[in-house]
């Protein structure tokens, strides 16, 4: 079975979709994508489960944005955005993983039409949670929950079927750019409830299956 | 010695620093930062000598901006900005590369506070040369002169002194965000004179010292 640290070691791409969730686009108060939109995360930003804390750099308002991740097993270019089997196919494992950003400099970088690299790339601004194995999840990753609490309070919950563009959709339009590779990881969007950490708080995220947590989708950080 | 093709399988990260050289800047009537910034292209785009055209997408312009290519030998983080023993140090080859651009598809993102990521991130977006032994080049990439010509005419021709950010600056702004890894490469960004190609043109780009030519940093690309 895969473990965190080989995803880690395999991963060469981090590929988040932006604004998947309606509720999350008007709490924000952003404008709804007509496709797909999609930026980067470097590796270097990957925090396995236990190897600590997660950085605040000095400055900066750091949110948190739980989303279910997609570890990618075989290459895939120009999938079809109807091919749903296809697209499952592709998928080698699922993950919990937290898209933390750097919600001011991300504000200052739309401002000025600069890119989102450095708001979303620090170092340790990708908790994951251990591999969850795909026959887990299979064939439902878009009827799951996920959920965040920062010091045990719920902040995000929602299911995966509120996403605006579903997994194959997002597939298809990413694999019409860049070819995804084996290993490289896909998050999908984050829902609502979005929102800052600062020193000492803990964030604890996971995903349900029709009301039953799946063990290793569990994420604890501080 | 390196191969580029040990280049694309070490490589985890490729950063790009935007609008170092002032001339550049004004021709695309972009704002001078006040301090380096930059973004990511996925490894995926990397093209090797010899493997074949750089593809255009349909609907897209497509520019050229020629860059000076660093490809890192060790772990740097925090890196001072005035360590340029430890900046240099850390160079394990360099390179010539061609930071291709989806010109209309990064305005749009401009204009709308998207990221960047699409307009950099295509397959076959990152033309490489071979890569160039770092006893060739050390200790002076700050005074080599870059070239690309399209159809054998010059487009792009300025030394790598007019950058605004030199590499030390270059690669602690960078590792105070993002640890770079032995096999990432940074893109130090491009001079003046940069414009599109159409299908059928063929892209030539190098890099002289002392008006010598360096054999390993040539790229053909159709
Ligand atoms: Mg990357
Ligand atoms: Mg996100
Ligand atoms: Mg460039």
């Amino acid at each position: 079975m895969a473990s965190a640290a080989s995803i880690r070691a395999n991963c060469r791409k981090v590929i988040c979709i932006g604004r998947n969730y309606a509720d999350h686009i008007a709490e924000l108060k952003n404008a709804r994508p007509k496709q797909p939109f999609f930026f980067l995360k470097p590796p270097s930003s990957l925090l396995l489960p236990g190897q600590g804390p997660m950085l605040k750099p000095r400055g900066v308002t750091v949110h948190y944005e739980v989303e279910l991740g997609l570890v990618i097993g075989k290459t895939v270019r120009d999938m079809h955005a109807e091919d749903r089997e296809g697209a499952l196919d592709s998928i080698e494992n699922y993950l919990v993983a937290i898209d933390m950003t750097a919600r001011n400099v991300q504000d200052e970088a739309k401002r000025k039409g600069l890119p989102w690299s450095i708001a979303k790339g620090f170092d340790t601004f990708l908790p994951i949670s251990n591999p969850i194995p795909r026959q887990k999840i299979h064939p439902r990753p878009d009827n799951l929950e996920l959920w965040l609490s920062v010091n045990k309070q719920i902040k995000q919950r929602d299911n995966t079927n509120l996403m605006l563009y579903n997994i194959t959709r997002q597939l298809s339009d990413i694999s019409r750019v860049m070819t995804l590779e084996k290993g490289d990881i896909v998050l999908t969007g984050t829902p609502k409830g979005v929102g800052p950490v600062v020193a000492g708080d803990r964030m604890s995220a996971g995903v349900r299956m029709d009301g039953k947590e799946i063990e290793e989708g569990r994420i604890e950080v501080d």
